[in-house]
């Protein structure tokens, strides 16, 4: 007999948080409590707010859709609302249909913006997204938490979701997210947070469904080094040095546990080891996470154990039912008790205490916002603007930028020509409007327009159309590659070439021998050989999804309105790396079957590289000889390092935040074009533990519109965690050896230094348990949701990194 | 410069069958042309019409979109409607709104009228079909050929078009096929065909998707011992022994060369060997497998080529525009010419006179159907039988059938209860009316309905309500599995088990311990282990996808106003099969890295075996021992059951038809309640090349409404052929040994005989020529196009079967 049902057989419809308001702590049953009383600190308030819930309100309240208590005024809230890039559909953002609040602003998805390389540009972007949902929030719109940013690593092109990321390189990714976060939340500490952010997901969450593994199903084996070298950096940007609110456990497990039952990973290395100790901050599962723990998991044996287990672990929020479902059960069996309920609960009210939820409003600027203040001419152009930064020039052999003088006409082909709603990817709002590549051509000339062949099935059925267009017309621009019908939450591609019959019709255009311009659209690359090597296509971009004015934004770039600056933020893989590699291996060194992830490990030839991008203007540049010390010493010992940097008043709190220099670059536009650029600094040399990554990025930053012949300096920061390498057991280690530091791919300036004395570890890493086994649900076949390898009869299937 | 460009420019834009006319011979420009002359043979009237067609005009009408000539009054026409399990949406067929010709009967998918293993059903289907398909031309509402059936065998449960066939077996699917052509064409060469079947795809179809191959680019290894026994004999047995209008080739190349662009294929095998050589059949290309001659086959080094290597092959129509586009250039370059273009264009001409379109309507009795033709009692009726006599019973301890006495009330839960549009599975029309579970259950008691908890993202969202719905009823029916948002073209399965949390619903309702039925839906096999092992659930129904009336079927049968009698046309496998065997791999035989595959190979233990179905009541059988001769004689000369043939006055045109004994079966049903009975008749033995099949399904016939207590006797014929085994070059070959018949799973009779003598060949395999490659396109990376295992690093990731 299933006692739960009995248990919440009285529950009322799930409610909105369309129809919620901010408690009444003035005249509401709650005036009284302690919650209501500012002069108290948050958790306080949170522990006499729960200390008035019986345990069967306790229960009802722990999962995303939180009922309330109507008894004691608690309104009903929505633990889930979204914002990837802007304020978007979910569960607890209503847009209205039309009028005030039925858009928000919609920036580019996150690979295009990562492309910028500009942290001020993504604090200022959400600085607009918290503005605008705190608008929301205000007239019962939206909650006051978001499950925003997805700051997994983009680890394997194939990746569906590799769009919502900014890019593939963990100290760019870790650098972005505390820009972003500053700007979700207003601050690293603020009285009043903005907004909560949530990253996510936590941890090891990159692939969405390959060759019979998928994403709730998935056990993602994972080294202690490439675990802290690659696939943390971002989570303890957001935990440690950006102070996010929240966090999301993902649907995978890491080593056998599943994320969201793991107290290793919510305890020891989110709390405690990363000092996310405030109990204002909260960790919820992905969707339905907790009934993945018992399914396809297998984790716990019953329902109630992997409820208990996850609630245990340090998951406060479950986002679904199956808490508000077992729970109940698991209470009844003694599995948890009301400490561990208090525990999560506290958190959950403590930050809604945090932003002022039980405040009164009159003092509170953020509840001062209105529609007014969404989508205001600096949120439009913000939005532009991020898309400008952006998008990438890939190959321009002299069209570009395209001189439209005396009329000249525009064949404007493929399927994202009249892009609209393509051009937001996923996790979109809806934008003030969606100005598409037909719509900014059509200001600039006559254009003769013709949707293209599509990217799924190969189809001809269009393509008759498409000649009579090209013969017409002066110039070609064909704008297509994937979209989310290729690359979309659940569905990795399977071939990052092309698709469908694109190529072709690419090629045949190409034969008309006219200007001809190839602007490749999607987040994940696809392999442009077959464009950059035909020589009848003089120019290719790469524009990501541009969001709301992404018309605007490429044609201003292909018309030298603006000037191209953006820089790729992963590397173009050649069609055939996927057959080298299955996406179920997590290792980033090359092996004797893998040629390698990223730029730091790929030995491969890709077809462009990470962080290349061309200008329509010409850069050189200097490293000031100062910036190593008026002596120009280019020899440190280690153990100075950090005894000045002990010495220092302003001693960092974990000492790879110790600084070692601050590069000052002349960057100098030899061209004739005022142009943005960005400065990516690598590394590389011999030092610490071999494999050594054939460079590394340690420090970027955009310089703004230097002008025609101008001249600007940029300071690059560099600390002693950007300058460290990690062990194999996870420790993060200051190894003495000869440092190469590069600026951009081709180098436009050098430096080299060396460090001498002991090797110092910079951050001893929390080792997990060992033989952590999930315990199989009775009943079940072994390996029954293994899918593609559960059990294989030879070696010949089996996909190197797959759990042994 | 594109030539094809200049050539098509005058093109008009397409035309639709909704706006077409048969041609006016009696008073249009064609009056006096030989087409006309209903008293020529049918070539001749199509030479006599090609011979007025410019160049251009025969270019212009050589796709699917055949766009007609105004000037002689040859109206446009387009080669595409699709029929799979009733007339069909598709380019040519035209639905209206509302009223008249708004609805056509829908029957079940393929794979549920497998399950019936009953020929005169599906002839009296199809016939159905083909009534309802003309009453629909009659009024220009579709054209007169329809890309009916997909004949592929059934070879991997993944695939998610397994349901548009009728199962794995290639004995069972050629029977099948001969019958379903039958009832579609109107006989084996009739006056007037009722409409135009199409065999496809032909050959080696049946992966859409899987690790990076795709149905486009996938190019099939398979031997020619698999080939002749296994992926042939359907289309065998539409080419030679049901005279079929047309073939589609397929999209994947097999052994190297693109279907569409074999000659071997298309003229040794089809044409050649299997002596089809009406000049009224033609080959259509599936929708743009042209374009993929050249990519991503690459068979080809320019378009041209493509497109005339596939005219020349022998691909009479072209599904797109490819032909269009670029036979022009390929016949400018003298790749093609008058003779090449006039064979396809006279093939595609003469099949539309044997359907009367130049022939005055008064005479043929096909003009007169109207719309009092369609969807009438006796289609409702037969739909409703399909649907009945598809569904297996899987699992009953008792429960069934359903006693509904008192009152007692249903929980119905699951995705599939309220099915309306998912009954259809994919090429659907519009219904007249679709009858869902939940409608059919409310006929009957009072329903508690709730929605299931999904196939997909497993989402605890709506589980609340099941909870509260199953508490109430007395009875539980959870209607669930798969439908073609897991399974469907272009996306094959990456798991076999039950998707999302199904199970997890599934577990928590057995829990309440109230009666329990499990209705598995989908064309795919799931592994249903948990509920066959579940005590607390009842019983299990495979209920396919049952068309517009399965709602009623599923209930008459739960109730037993219905007896089940249908068995599953496929191996239901573990769900850890597939981590076994790669999709790729084309063997069927076991090996080291394969288990096998059908259940003549298949070395594992399967959940549910092919041609498994319970009844509400039992059976028992026996062979009548005359059925060898008067003699008894279980002893056969290999020679003298040829010089017997040949001396037959019957003498079959191919010995492999020559008869050898139908077995007389006594069938007793000796429980108490009147039911179907299947009879399936398997051979087993050590005869022929090792290895041996497991058992081989040799005859089959349904016995209908056999009453309680009763007997009927059903003959099974047996001829030299279903005897015959396969060699390793393709030949059939009638073999000395010890033969064991067996009638059933668990046998109710078996049989012995022995064939003495030398083996002899039935059937010389037309050898490929060797060493057939593509040329490659220019400009292109090698592998570019090859998906997952274009090149690999090491033998890991290789899978078996893939071309080495």
């Amino acid at each position: 007999m299933l006692r739960t049902v009995q248990l919440l057989g009285g529950l009322t419809a799930m409610a909105f948080n369309a129809d919620a308001a901010f408690p009444d702590c003035v005249s509401g049953p709650l005036a009284n409590n302690g919650v209501c009383d500012a002069s108290l600190d948050p958790l306080t308030r949170a522990r006499a707010l729960i200390g008035e819930f019986t345990v069967g309100e306790k229960l009802n309240n722990t999962g995303s859709t939180s009922r309330g208590i109507p008894r004691l005024g608690v309104p009903p809230y929505t633990w889930w609302q979204e914002a990837l890039h802007g304020v978007a559909l979910s569960p607890g953002v209503n847009f209205s249909a039309a009028g005030d609040y039925s858009y928000a602003t919609s920036f580019p998805q996150p690979i295009l913006m990562g492309a910028a390389f500009d942290d001020d540009l993504i604090q200022a972007v959400a600085t607009v997204i918290s503005t605008e949902a705190r608008s929301f929030s205000n007239v019962g719109r939206a909650g006051l938490d978001f499950w925003t940013p997805n700051i997994n690593p983009f680890r394997d092109p194939r990746w569906g979701r590799g769009q919502e990321t900014p890019g593939e390189d963990s100290f760019h990714l870790s650098s972005y997210v505390r820009a972003l976060i500053d700007g979700l939340q207003g601050g690293y500490d603020p009285k009043y947070k903005r907004i909560i952010a949530t990253c996510k997901h936590f941890v090891g969450y990159d692939m969405e469904s390959w060759n019979g593994n998928y994403r709730y199903q998935w056990d993602a084996p994972i080294s202690m080094q490439d675990m802290v070298e690659y696939y943390m950096p971002p989570f303890r940007s957001c935990a440690r040095d950006s102070n996010v609110g929240a966090f999301m456990c993902s649907y995978n497990s890491v080593n056998g546990v599943p994320t969201c039952a793991d107290p290793w990973l919510l305890n020891d290395v989110l709390r405690k080891h990363w000092g996310w100790t405030n109990e204002e901050q909260w960790v919820t599962s992905d969707c339905d996470a907790v009934q993945n723990v018992f399914l396809p998991h297998e984790w716990a044996k019953t329902r109630e154990e992997a409820a208990a287990l996850s609630l245990i672990a340090g998951t406060d929020v479950n986002c679904g039912t199956y808490y508000q479902n077992h729970l109940p059960a698991a209470y009844a069996q003694g599995l948890i008790n009301d400490t561990i309920l208090d525990k999560a609960l506290i958190r959950q009210y403590s930050s809604l205490v945090r932003l002022g939820y039980f405040d009164r409003p009159e003092n509170q600027p953020y509840r001062a916002l209105n529609f007014t203040n969404v989508s205001t001419p600096h949120a439009e152009q913000l939005a532009y603007r991020a898309a400008v930064e952006g998008i990438v020039l890939l190959k321009n052999e002299g069209m570009l930028p395209l001189d439209l003088s005396g009329n000249r006409t525009i064949a404007l082909v493929g399927d994202w020509a009249n892009a609209t709603e393509q051009m937001q990817g996923n996790y979109f709002g809806q934008p003030p409007f969606l100005h598409s590549p037909l719509y900014a051509a059509q200001q600039l000339t006559t254009v003769y327009y013709v949707n293209g062949p599509g990217q799924g099935d190969p189809t001809t059925d269009n393509w008759l159309p498409v000649w009579s267009t090209a013969a017409k017309a002066d110039i070609i621009i064909y704008v297509g590659g994937i979209d989310n019908s290729v690359e979309s939450e659940g569905m990795d591609r399977v071939s990052i070439a092309w698709t469908g019959a694109q190529l072709d019709v690419i090629g045949q255009l190409a034969e008309y021998g006219k200007p001809m311009a190839v602007v490749q659209m999607g987040g994940g690359q696809i392999d442009s050989t077959p464009i950059k090597d035909n020589p009848n296509i003089s120019s290719l971009l790469w524009a990501g999804y541009p969001g709301q004015d992404g018309g605007t934004a490429i044609f201003d770039i292909i018309t030298g309105n603006a000037a191209p600056a953006g820089r790729l933020p992963v590397t173009q893989y050649p069609a055939s790396y996927i057959a080298q590699v299955p996406m179920t291996d997590m290792t980033l060194r090359p092996g004797p079957t893998s040629p390698g992830r990223t730029y730091k490990w790929y030995n491969g030839r890709e077809v462009y590289p990470f962080g290349y991008g061309l200008h329509y203007t010409n850069f050189t540049a200097s490293i000031d000889e100062e910036s190593f010390g008026p002596r120009r010493n280019m020899s440190f010992s280690i153990s100075s390092l950090f005894s000045s940097c002990n010495a220092s008043s302003n001693k960092p709190q974990y000492i790879d935040r110790c600084p070692f220099v601050t590069l000052s670059v002349n960057v100098r536009n030899t061209g004739n074009q005022a142009s943005d650029y960005v400065a990516l600094l690598f590394s590389s040399g011999e030092f610490g533990p071999r494999p050594y990554p054939l460079k590394s990025l340690v420090a970027y930053t955009r310089a703004h519109n230097i002008s025609a012949g101008g001249l600007q300096t940029v300071g690059l920061n560099l600390t002693l965690g950007s300058l460290a390498r990690v062990d194999d057991r996870g420790n993060t280690v200051l190894y003495p050896g000869d440092y190469s530091l590069m600026l951009d791919l081709q180098p436009l300036a050098t430096a080299n230094f060396t460090l001498t004395g002991k090797a110092v570890v910079l951050d001893y890493w929390p080792q997990p348990p060992a033989n952590r086994k999930p315990v199989g649900v009775p009943g079940l076949p072994e390996g029954y949701f293994t899918g593609g390898f559960g059990s294989t009869t030879g070696p010949e299937q089996k996909p190197v990194g797959v759990k042994t």
